[in-house]
């Protein structure tokens, strides 16, 4: 199964694209789309939803996961990164993929193991689990990564739970 | 010239369409969108972009004007929000169209004169500029409506001051 993870923003929107076989995790790739900021809002979205489109059509993943903010740094910001998280859902809509939300606190747990650990820990045991040199640069794609795995890891213990019968 | 304005929402997302001919303005259409809570995120910003690109293919406006928000409700409120205006920025810039974005406080200047006015003034302003019977429901709708009326007001300024030259 292969999953792209999003972390969305108008300025920058990182993506990672993690595959899973037999349970263990490859990271297939990941970056970031950039905009310019003298460019009209519109057409800076119009750059995500086209990018995220065409990674979806060239790597072909199963889903798309997507951190679900309730964070309070202000509400201008709220509004900045709902417009780019709004295109990249509908990009994955319109690509009929199935799209996952998940809370900065289910990423923490899925990836690390408990809520409370913070970035950095995070980022150290992506890197881990998919057996990488380093973190991927920069942060935004290392969120998106984080996201990817999150939602791999979930699936995998709906699996268990379901198999058995819980 | 014809302008559809836009109120972004997920949940109810309203539309107006105002022509101006010889400076006499008059109202095309003007509703809603609405989406089922029901429905997963993603499937809900897919009817909105959907909706919009059929009106805008139906009524072929020339420009989209939505309102810029830096309402302090909430965090959440306004994510919600942005995600909706996203896919509403999204669709008109996929139909080539310009997209003018204007404060609640331009868009009272522009329609009432004051940007003191309350919404019910807005509203009879509205109403009075375009001589219907009633105000436009509901309030999206009505909201929608204004931003249009904003918008070709706006332009009428433009025009008097370049010939000014201004």
């Amino acid at each position: 199964m292969l999953v792209l993870g999003v972390d969305p923003g108008t300025a920058i929107t990182g993506y990672g694209l993690v595959r899973e076989d037999d349970g263990e995790l490859t990271l297939a790739a990941c970056g970031v789309i950039t905009t310019s900021a003298d460019l009209p809002l519109a057409e800076r979205l119009a750059i995500i939803y086209r990018r995220l489109s065409e990674l979806i059509a060239e790597h072909r993943p199963q889903a798309v996961a997507v951190e679900q903010l309730f964070f309070s740094r202000n509400v201008r910001t709220a509004l900045a990164v709902g417009q780019a998280r709004g295109v990249a859902l509908l990009a994955a809509a319109h690509a009929g993929l199935p799209v996952a939300e998940y809370t900065p606190l289910q990423v923490k747990q899925a990836v690390v193991g408990y809520g409370q650990a913070d970035k950095a820990q995070v980022q150290e045991m992506v890197r881990v689990v998919l057996r990488l040199d380093a973190v991927p640069q920069p942060d935004d794609a290392a969120d998106a990564v984080a996201v990817a795995v999150c939602h791999l890891h979930s699936a995998r213990w709906f699996d268990v739970l379901a198999a058995r019968g819980g």
